[in-house]
């Protein structure tokens, strides 16, 4: 991962999206089961990157509990992600942003640098989950595709993969999920989702990236070998797609659907620069949000060291400015948010 | 901190003190309550560094847990250490060592990013507790001494400064550590130590830093300011300071001394160039070490990037190594053990 606070700053997309969960998320603070006052409170953010966006969410969750059960009741916030994360700028965030849950001294804040796709607490040991843009990454790559860094654009045989692997990993996900929250626990998830149609709403931001990618190969800055290894294992889902593990009451995943929304964003990018026409700043914002969010996932592909990395992160960043600056576009991004609880 | 893996491969000192302990750690481990079987089993690593060295004592600790409980109650293993520690090298040794507990599928690996100066836990939280060279580290530093970069070797009013932060954070983190232990857990604890005299015995290779950090001033790799910030903030104890927290029984503490003992560690790399007659091979073993253990706390004293980081810690390396080589010595290095009890 690039780390050093990189996806904090430039993850507003993921916060907006976020931003509409935050009632849902509330109600279900308000509605987990805490009678058994001998034992903490135990919140789970699963796929927490470098904190920033969990602060908001986490922050109100706490307060609704804390009206519920009073000041001095030990709550553990437990933040996830892969063990490449970084922790650093995820405990700095914590410990030092003045909208952070750590001035209450009864929560207790720590980390676990493991795949959501495995079990990451014991069974019955969660009250409440949050998941915020996480569930889209695959537990592993279905292979890259020749001519796309975005596999799951691929068409043939590979679109299948991606198609499987999204299901399987989707119910699987779920279902480690399940097994960790106590009877009663409740799991909000948000997630980037395609309209039913299967469209991406960003398409044009993708091929962007993906010119650049193959720019940087025809000019020798990466070579074949690298280029083959790129891959980014996201596979975003249509609305039907999502809920279909809820189609038999989701007991196969052990989940209820309590609430399910699929809401279009507004492109706050788009409409200041309907405003200023500054097509250089609103480049900028695109190249700095993808370079954020897949920047480190592409530059682990390569056999150098943190300085070439962070040098094809560049070129990626320019190259995206650059043809986002010649050809603005607006980007209609959906949010699925849904609310789910134990069986 | 420096980070990378460097501190796992260059604590071979501190692996040999805490293996002294391995015994201790084991009947610890082997006199807790583990009645309730509805909780997990907690298991804290109090500065764990990046992790190398916890995995030898914890992973015997949940061998004579599993004999005792069987292979599935769950049992949660939380590595502590400040926000800035290196968490990413820490869940690599975590989830890819060999040797690593994470084998068994019902442990659960996490970690705090947080001095173990404030409450870490809620209280009454840990089964069993573990803590390798970590709480001679101060939770502030007293003040730099103006002509040694480790200020408790200096004299006057600093040197009681150092005296008292001393006694106060071990006082300190005896306490917090007790609040957080259930009744009837253990914490085991291992420290450097002094002799009875208060000798510190690698006096010379403190010297040898001291001597290359005045260097770097002399020749302007560092600046006034900054070698005025050089401070490390840690306190070695005589046996008496390590005892002093229970004269009255641990009763102040809240902890009972089980046991305790004081050893002289063997000095392998001694021994070696005793054979070898090899002054290189020994001062890099030196400067290493020192290096891993000390550099990062220097250089955060820089107001330059990683980058010049890493070069004052090259130079500090090269300068230990070579005024090792010039004046090879031994060093009889001690280690205090402390087997508590909760209250």
């Amino acid at each position: 991962m690039e780390g050093r606070g990189a996806y904090n700053l430039n993850s507003a997309l993921q916060a907006s999206g976020a931003a509409l969960a935050l009632p849902v998320f509330e109600q279900a603070a308000d509605s987990i089961p805490l009678e058994d006052a001998s034992r903490p409170i135990v919140i789970a953010d699963y796929g927490a990157s470098e904190g920033r966006n969990s602060l908001i969410p986490l922050s109100l969750a706490i307060r609704v509990l804390r009206k519920r059960v009073g000041p001095s009741r030990p709550i553990c916030v437990v933040h996830t992600d892969l063990p490449a994360n970084d922790f650093r700028s995820l405990f700095a965030t914590i410990e030092g942003e003045p909208e952070s849950y750590a001035g209450d001294a009864c929560v207790f804040p720590s980390a676990i640098g493991r795949s959501f796709y495995a079990a990451l607490f014991p069974n019955s040991f969660v009250d409440l989950g949050w998941s915020s843009y996480a569930a889209q990454w695959l537990s592993r790559s279905p292979g890259p595709a020749p001519n796309d860094i975005f596999g799951f654009r691929s068409a043939g045989p590979l679109r299948r993969a991606y198609f499987d692997q999204g299901r399987a990993d989707w119910e699987l996900f779920l279902t480690k999920r399940a097994a960790e929250l106590r009877a009663g626990g409740r799991l909000v998830i948000c997630l980037p989702s395609l309209d039913e149609a299967g469209q991406h709403p960003a398409a044009l931001l993708l091929d962007a990236a993906n010119a650049t990618v193959g720019e940087m190969l025809a000019d020798g800055v990466i070579a074949t070998y690298e280029r083959e290894r790129m891959c980014i294992a996201v596979y975003p889902r249509t609305p039907a797609e999502t809920l279909a593990p809820f189609a038999d009451g989701g007991l196969g995943v052990g989940l209820r659907l309590i609430s399910n929304s699929f809401s279009r964003l507004e492109d706050r990018a788009w409409i200041r620069y309907r405003e200023d026409g500054d097509a250089p700043a609103l480049a900028a914002k695109r190249a700095g949000f993808f370079r954020a969010t897949f920047g480190p996932a592409l530059a682990s592909a390569l056999s150098g060291d943190d300085i070439a990395r962070r040098d094809f992160c560049d070129r990626l960043e320019a190259g995206i400015r650059r043809r986002v600056t010649d050809q603005p576009a607006e980007i209609v991004n959906r949010v699925a948010i849904l609310s789910l609880a134990k069986y």
